[in-house]
């Protein structure tokens, strides 16, 4: 999995039918010490993650095993939200 | 999922027949602030995307998802058009 | 596989819940020949490794062949830790 | 799928026997505006590229939907020949 | 695949039961013209390739298609030891 930044919402009116309801996310990746540096991703969210919170992003086809993303055409998925202040 | 932007089709008259009918799009992807400078990869189209404009692109089995790539060799879809202008 | 140091652990008290009880840990990847600069990635951490100790990580769809694993939507796992001093 | 251009042919007399008979082609993938400067792959060609020639390549478990490759431990398979000259 | 050449084993002590017996190697990737820059992987070796070797990787899913490793929670093999001389 990998750390990242939701840092905005993304809209898609003409999209596959079998995305219809899902929330996607654009998330910056953190994956050395300057976070501002981080490459972007999309990321479906079925856990209500905000902009700006840290969250755990799972890819490749282990994001369909989230039970509302079986069988979709979809590679990336927001699995947990990271508790910030306990933990850096 | 990558955000990327539909840069050129590209045609291939010698391909595996189990591509046959195929449309295929050379996507700039979009991971970081510098929009020229992101990487070139190619994606099945199922949705209509046209040159110019700003995309969803799924990868790895998940795009063998689509009804359309059911079993077919291809690793990259894209499965939406980004609504600009509401959304950057 | 790559090779990985256990940096520190990751909390997620809002989570998918098919991953509770689960223990999260970051790893700094070893991919070159200067440890400090390598990308973190979180994986889940079955075998007991330690902040500190040098670790084998296995990603993918691989990653949900360790049985506690199976099924779950995870894309990173801690399968080995790497005996230090007998080999670099 | 990804870009690139076929550079050389590799040849490997000791190797997995589940993969005597194919041809495995050096691919300099074509990411960028300097083609010189891609990254180097090897992908198994089942349609006759030749070396010089632009072509499509497929990567990880969707190469073994070609039905050449399945079943087989290989993860990037040449798909299709670029038209050139109709098409940069 | 990836060309790559072998540089070291490694040893692991503690590791997921389901490992035991494989042979790990250090495979350093030639994926550009100067090989010494390139990033490092572990590979499960099932050909017998020595350290110094050049050799041919399979990662993902497909690893896990040689019949030692079906099942196994492994993400990469060695499947080939290029001809060097006949070959670069």
């Amino acid at each position: 999995m990998l750390l990242g930044r939701v840092v905005d919402s993304v809209w898609s009116t003409r999209k596959d039918e079998t995305l219809t309801g899902m929330k996607f996310m654009i998330v910056r990746l953190i994956e050395g010490s300057d976070e501002s540096s981080g490459s972007l991703i999309v990321a479906v969210d079925t856990i209500g993650a905000g902009i700006g919170e840290k969250v755990l992003v799972v890819g490749g086809s282990s994001a369909r095993l989230l039970p509302e993303l079986m069988n979709k055409p979809v590679d990336a998925a927001i699995v947990g939200i990271i508790d910030e202040g306990t933990n850096e």
